[in-house]
């Protein structure tokens, strides 16, 4: 079995901090096959690293040990947790990051992060990812048994997620992340609007930023270039990218904007 | 055998795509090593993904398996391609990607892939790095007969590769690559350089961004500080640098700005 | 023994450079796990780098392979270097990049790199990391005795660190580093700090930027969002961060200001 490691946080670039992680998980498991999610979650926002988590959990095999580090509490009085969730394993602090996953699938159970002969004999007071997570995914890799870690706890925080609304003839939802192309991914699911709008896709509008964009595209390249489309993107959810350009530049839309799907009153007559 | 298998992107590090694929490939091949070539080619350029990749197959071991995606087309009837080179496996869309590699190597053969039995169950009309190339990938690195991924096609699509007009006197080429250090590396090779000017590349002056640049230098630190060079850089193409500096941010020069080298006409005497 | 090498350039994340290293570390030793410290040191900036390696190292097991390459000297008679040190190995250009290590730790021996037997059959002028330090870490990982690498030397180049001055009532040090978090990390330890202060800490200010910050934290989120904060960071030196903000933005601090510790002379009466 390959020691499969995953590393999700917000420090960044240019700094050791994740580099530190990784030499104190490979001394436990010098075998462990370390992979980077990212390291790019802007500093302490803890929902744009759970969005993240969602996207790419399913991806992976079983036994995958995630480790997450969004984490303005860190030193203060927040716990640290180990879910095990999907067959998998999470380490975290209990601030709602791991709180999407946990809505999608399955939660076998949840453990407080207790058992300080796991960590480093020394534990830095603002640095529990290296000093707390990666010491004790160390251990896991080396399989020990979860139990261990410390008491169970019956849930986790969960974050403050905006679901779209669903209103006659319309769907309001908001902008939740903003890709490297500058696509305007939204909350809305394909399973919410195919509920709610069930055979009128092809009359869909979506708005925002002041602009109203007409029609459900299958992908980018069905449009001219610098058209803008909006599709269902891989991971399940309304986007509205800018053909072959950056719609978020384009359409000065930023986080949180919202995002309104109608389809015009004629198709009542249909 | 190690599984080693590369990604070149166009994905940017500040969303989950990359790790999307890496769970996919993991999924199948546990112990595959994967390496990040880049993820910062610029978005949709599809000669910049060809120029890394030219200057990094070659250092890479026999079997290698590289994934490319750099694919404006994604979900349109551009087809996917599997093409054996350098005893190595490219994985990528047919778009000019792969080309600059098969302008300098062995081409052995090419598959298109078709079929559908070696991709995800369900394949999103907007990733298919995830859930054709990513999945093939891991199927080729346990040991899958290459003939199985799809019908053999007889050539692929080439870029539209600028080539320098070479002139009697003068060499005129352009900026394809600016670096990290800001380096300006043109498409005027150590070959065609040798071929036009042979013994007089003492005399030898470059200009671009309205400077003139005299004489080859062997590397940068044989310079003083804040003077521009230029030479021939480690993937044998002329460059011109600003020593400790940022010769882009300096010239004002951008990719495609023209490069002339001549020899003043003096040298016709030697 | 797994082969772990791990590397720490400046080369950025826009080019192919590290990932031709990787080849021909690859090339070698197909098992290596290759480990990124940071490729985000700014270009030519020796003691960016060298504050890296000295967080980083003793993270790591026994037997790492590092290098590290901030070369602005690369193709001169500066020469290449191999260093043993707290039972790992470095290799890296003899300019000062392993000297905070070699300052903290056990220096078992060093070997100028001449043994060209070992490098790539053709060495370019100004990629020294590719065709010299990557086939050198490959053959290590191979067990080969470092004593083959070239004639031994008793010394490496030292930088010029910045130690902070400790006079009556005060201490005088400086901006090293900025994190990700926009944290400003001083060249003042923690050891440096209890033995001039002792028992004054409570009362202790830190003054940068024109702004005196009151009392050293335990941690961030010990104080509300925005505010100033000074706390020793999980590397053991002095830090001034804005919780939940971004400190060197904030106080228009750059690498190189000042920091002053001082204790109000009211301490005295203790």
């Amino acid at each position: 079995m390959p020691q499969l490691i995953t590393l999700t946080t917000d420090f960044g670039i240019s700094s050791s901090y994740v580099a530190q992680m990784k030499g104190v998980i490979l001394s436990g498991v010098p075998h462990a096959n370390i992979i980077d999610i990212s390291h790019a979650i802007a500093p302490q926002q803890i929902r744009a690293g759970a969005i993240v988590l969602r996207d790419v959990y399913k991806h992976f095999p079983a036994d995958t040990i995630h480790i997450a580090v969004v984490d303005p509490g860190v030193g203060t009085d927040r716990p640290l947790i180990y879910a095990q969730m999907h067959g998998q394993h999470f380490l975290a602090p209990d601030n709602g990051l791991l709180s999407l996953v946990a809505r999608e699938t399955t939660v076998t159970r949840i453990f407080t992060l207790t058992n300080r002969a796991l960590w480093q004999p020394q534990v830095s007071h603002t640095f529990h990812g290296r000093d707390v997570l990666a010491p004790v995914a160390a251990q896991l890799a080396q399989g020990i048994d979860p139990q261990l870690l410390g008491p169970s706890q019956s849930g986790m925080v969960m974050l403050d997620w905006p679901e779209p609304v669903i209103l006659p003839g319309r769907i309001v939802g908001q902008v939740v992340e903003i890709d490297g192309f500058g696509n305007l991914i939204t909350n809305i699911s394909l399973a919410s609007l195919a509920t709610a709008i069930g055979e009128h896709s092809q009359r869909l509008e979506v708005e925002l930023g002041g602009h109203v964009v007409v029609g459900l595209s299958r992908t980018y390249g069905d449009n001219p270039p610098e058209t803008l489309a909006a599709l269902v993107g891989s991971s399940g959810y309304l986007e509205v990218a800018e053909v072959n350009g950056h719609a978020a530049r384009r359409l000065k839309v930023v986080l949180d904007d919202p995002v309104v799907v109608h389809w015009p009153a004629a198709t009542l007559d249909d």
